[in-house]
């Protein structure tokens, strides 16, 4: 979160509100020493840790479990200049309990894509914070030299 | 890009024609030694350069100046199960030559919100890659235990 901006900071529970009405955000990570981004499906599990499905062989699984990451979704309408923006910044581990794995399989996330063995990572929310548009004149396509 | 995971992956014209298409991606960097992730207004300079426009106070620009950033742009209809995603990843630099600079304050993207001084930031394509999902079946809602 950048302050200064013109965007007005969301709260805890105002971020977690927005991330509950979308289905895909973006899982930020590091890949081979880059900076890497990767939409998924994903749900909140217990109010507030973001849960993605994904393949147990995925190169993604490799690369998130045991290291911090940061999660974002955001709805923008570019014509109407609005909109907001959530981001959950926390460890991720791959749900090792059988019972859990259980759980998440009934009522969790679905990966866009069936995969005979299908893993979850859980991101817990040691940090979340969120930003929305509520200011300014949208420029698109505006030339601000007369 | 992450292989042999029911996306197809594009070539370096189809991402930039996509890119192309969209106002509006995220800027994927490191802050504080976390990962970070913003939403911004872009365009394409030059076919496959990423500029966009921030305020010259910004966090934003000292954070990504000088460093290697990702930047995703994304299209993605749930409901449909379809969509792409790009990512373009490179080195960020403040334009700081005052031609370009002129040309870009004319032609080049806008900021979501005015600032009495902004700057541009070029992202140099170094890498290009992007996914678009082509096959499997929509899963969202759908309990896989019958």
């Amino acid at each position: 979160m950048y302050s200064n901006d013109g965007f007005r900071e969301l709260g805890r529970q105002d971020c977690l509100r927005l991330l509950a009405k979308v289905p895909v955000g973006r899982i930020v990570h590091t890949r081979q020493a880059l900076p890497a981004v990767l939409p998924v499906t994903f749900c909140l599990d217990g109010d507030d840790a973001v849960v993605l499905c994904t393949s147990a062989t995925s190169e993604l699984v490799r690369a998130v479990d045991g290291t911090v990451v940061a999660f974002e979704a955001d709805e923008v309408n570019a014509a109407a200049h609005s909109g907001w923006s959530v981001v959950v910044t926390g460890p991720a581990t791959v749900v090792t309990d059988p019972v859990e794995h259980e759980r998440l399989a009934r009522d969790g996330p679905r990966s866009w894509v069936p995969s005979p063995r299908q893993v979850f990572v859980r991101i817990g929310p040691a940090l979340v914070t969120g930003r929305e548009l509520v200011g300014g004149r949208t420029l698109y396509g505006v030339d601000p030299t007369p």
